[in-house]
């Protein structure tokens, strides 16, 4: 019997990660930059906003005109004109002078504040009765106030967010560069598995990995591309391998990623040119028979053929892999999660980590995860599931009610 | 002055959602239905899987032979033969027999479990040595073990996962039923707003939330339609939201809903056929000047113009509407949000729900908010924040520490 080589931790996986190149970048249209990450640093060339802009109705005024006044004691302004929107007032405010303006108006030369309309009345078509004082720079924004120029906005392995999106139409960016979109192949092995479109035969199974490791693939931004199903066969794994790495930026082979008679992937690997075994092995459960090499520069996994675990092994371990790919710089600084109470006791083996699967429920104000027991080839398991949670390497077991991470699937 | 009306709080805003129609339905390929919403009930047809299947790779083995076995005292087995893999075995294994198996293969009749070849060792050609017994069911999955014929696995309404998409494989659908995306019209209006591709001069400033809506709009699985940006003019408004609604399934106008000489929204709606205002005013900050209306029984909204009041109410408002449009059954059944500790007090004014834009940052283990502050026509606070808090309406304040529930944007 072949042997487990290379078993690693997981965090000793994940710091592979930095081995493998960026993708190459590509320009793309302001409107398709939601979810991609940004290949370039965004510097405003302008302050912005570039003019004082109101952010009431109401009128714009020296605040000093204002001071004292209250309810009981109103100011009394004289009005000299109305702001038109989208153009630059040609008057300016002096003290005791009031001026209409809308949200978003440009305020006069020398008006520095707004008063709400809400706290003013009109006496006369020229005159208006003011009963709350204003501060200077109340009620409007300022100059640069949102963005001064020659700052650097966004930065270079950011994920653009709607918020993002928002950021490059203020300063007028209509389009930018992103790294290209990581094209991820996907194998399936196994003899017993037959194609979707095709009626299992006693002994077979339709092929689920595809259409899990797909969907996954693209939640994150990057594009799967199926390589179908190849059989237990060595020459036939290495032809679909070699035609994947030729096409793609990464492959996932599914199945085949163990230590018996009918794993080929390590073998494969072996054959292929420009290759290094990583690691073959984590220690989790489940997904330990999970293969990493270097390929002609590219990461080529093997990665266990039961559902679940295929699925625990991508979320945990290959996806800050393609994120990194992507271009993401942040893929380890910031991990945020959910945290729920659990909702019963659980065992768990020392020396690995162990991945349970859960469902959140809400109890009087209180997020508890449920453990779904199964075996990890039941996708049923995974259905019911809303994430995992994960328990330490040197835990016996977690208590119920004790507060645990959950990671969301 | 025109004054608000029908002011709700956010509970009574939602309890609107369901006064429209959910979308009608279309059938899309497997491959594309990650992130739809099922517009059917899926039942299984078969027993999944239809055959028992080991899960180890090892030997078929009735458990009873095993009974006993142990380190120092193994049990004898005579091989028979070798399951071939996606085909039925054409013998059966009887009392001290046992049969070569691997992962995935079927059972041979009367074989009950598995045990795993790594508690085992080949005596010679035909016989091994069990270092452990297996009891009836271990390390094999039965029939109807993952989906029992006739079950309803996927429900109506639910969103298809990565494992929703594998367990329709599974079941070898290549098609599926789900409800059509929403189209949602976006129109942006101002006097001083200018398109991307503009020069701005002094006064205007570019479009900005067509951008940040159209990116919201595309993360939670519907299609922004933009209509571009139209002046502070009631006929104009008038003309381009008929043309919005003609062509989409719920329209988004913002700016001009407040109670200022040029909010023209409320007009808009009433001269519009066959339209009711359900309210104008919502008890957040920002966000207040939200108008929702149905027209022509669809969604017609006016959203605040300031870019982050516009996202907020988004965020916590519009999204609900759209997931019900857009079938999701379960839109409002389960609340996840993520828990964090205040960085330090915050004080707020009772009667309204205010949402707080908020960085998180992880420090030895403990996630904290750390408030954003700045006016709400700031697109550079959103771009910091990693989300918001919501502070209650019966709240004074939030003291430095307390858990908070953010909402990620």
């Amino acid at each position: 019997m072949k042997e487990f080589f290379k078993v690693k931790t997981i965090d000793q996986a994940l710091e592979y990660a930095t081995q493998f190149p960026h993708m190459a970048s590509e320009k793309v249209s302001l409107t398709d930059s939601v979810g991609r990450i940004l290949a370039e640093d965004i510097k405003s060339d302008i302050d912005l906003p570039d003019f004082s802009r109101s952010i009431m109705d109401g009128y714009a005024v020296r605040g000093s005109s204002t001071f004292g006044a209250g309810e009981g004691n109103p100011a009394y302004l004289h009005i000299t004109g109305t702001v038109s929107m989208g153009n630059k007032p040609d008057f300016s405010v002096g003290i005791g002078e009031a001026v209409r303006i809308s949200t978003g108006g440009m305020l006069p030369t020398d008006a520095d504040s707004v008063v709400m309309v809400e706290h003013t009345e009109e006496i006369d078509d020229t005159n208006i009765e003011v009963y709350r004082s204003v501060a200077p720079g109340q009620n409007m924004v300022e100059v640069g106030e949102d963005i001064k120029k020659g700052e650097v906005i966004l930065r270079c392995g950011g994920k653009i967010r709607p918020q993002e999106a928002g950021m490059l139409a203020a300063l007028g960016k209509q389009t930018v560069v992103v790294y290209k979109k990581p094209l991820i192949g996907i194998i399936s092995t196994g003899d017993e598995v037959v194609a979707v479109d095709e009626s299992p035969g006693m002994g077979q199974i339709r092929d689920v990995n595809t259409y899990t490791l797909s969907g996954l693939i693209q939640e994150i931004g990057a594009t799967p591309i199926p390589f179908g199903i190849v059989r237990d066969d060595y020459e036939a794994l290495l032809a679909k391998s070699t035609q994947a790495l030729a096409q793609c930026d990464m492959v996932l082979v599914s199945g085949g990623s163990s230590v018996g008679a009918r794993d080929f992937t390590i073998d494969v690997i072996t054959a292929l040119e420009n290759s290094e075994i990583l690691f073959h092995g984590i220690s989790i459960s489940p997904g330990k028979p999970t293969i990493l090499a270097k390929v002609q520069n590219k990461a080529f996994w093997g990665l266990p053929g039961h559902v679940v675990s295929a699925m625990v092994v991508f979320s945990r371990i290959v996806k800050p892999f393609i994120e990194h790919v992507n271009g993401r710089a942040d893929v380890y600084r910031k991990k945020i999660r959910l945290t729920a109470k659990l909702s019963r006791n659980l065992a768990s083996a020392q020396g690995r980590v162990e991945f349970i699967r859960i469902r959140l429920r809400q109890k009087e104000g209180v997020l508890w995860a449920e453990p779904i027991l199964g075996k990890s080839g039941l996708i049923s398991t995974m259905v019911k599931a809303d994430g995992l949670i994960e328990i330490g390497m040197n835990t016996e077991g977690i208590d119920k009610g004790t507060e645990v991470e959950v990671i969301l699937v």
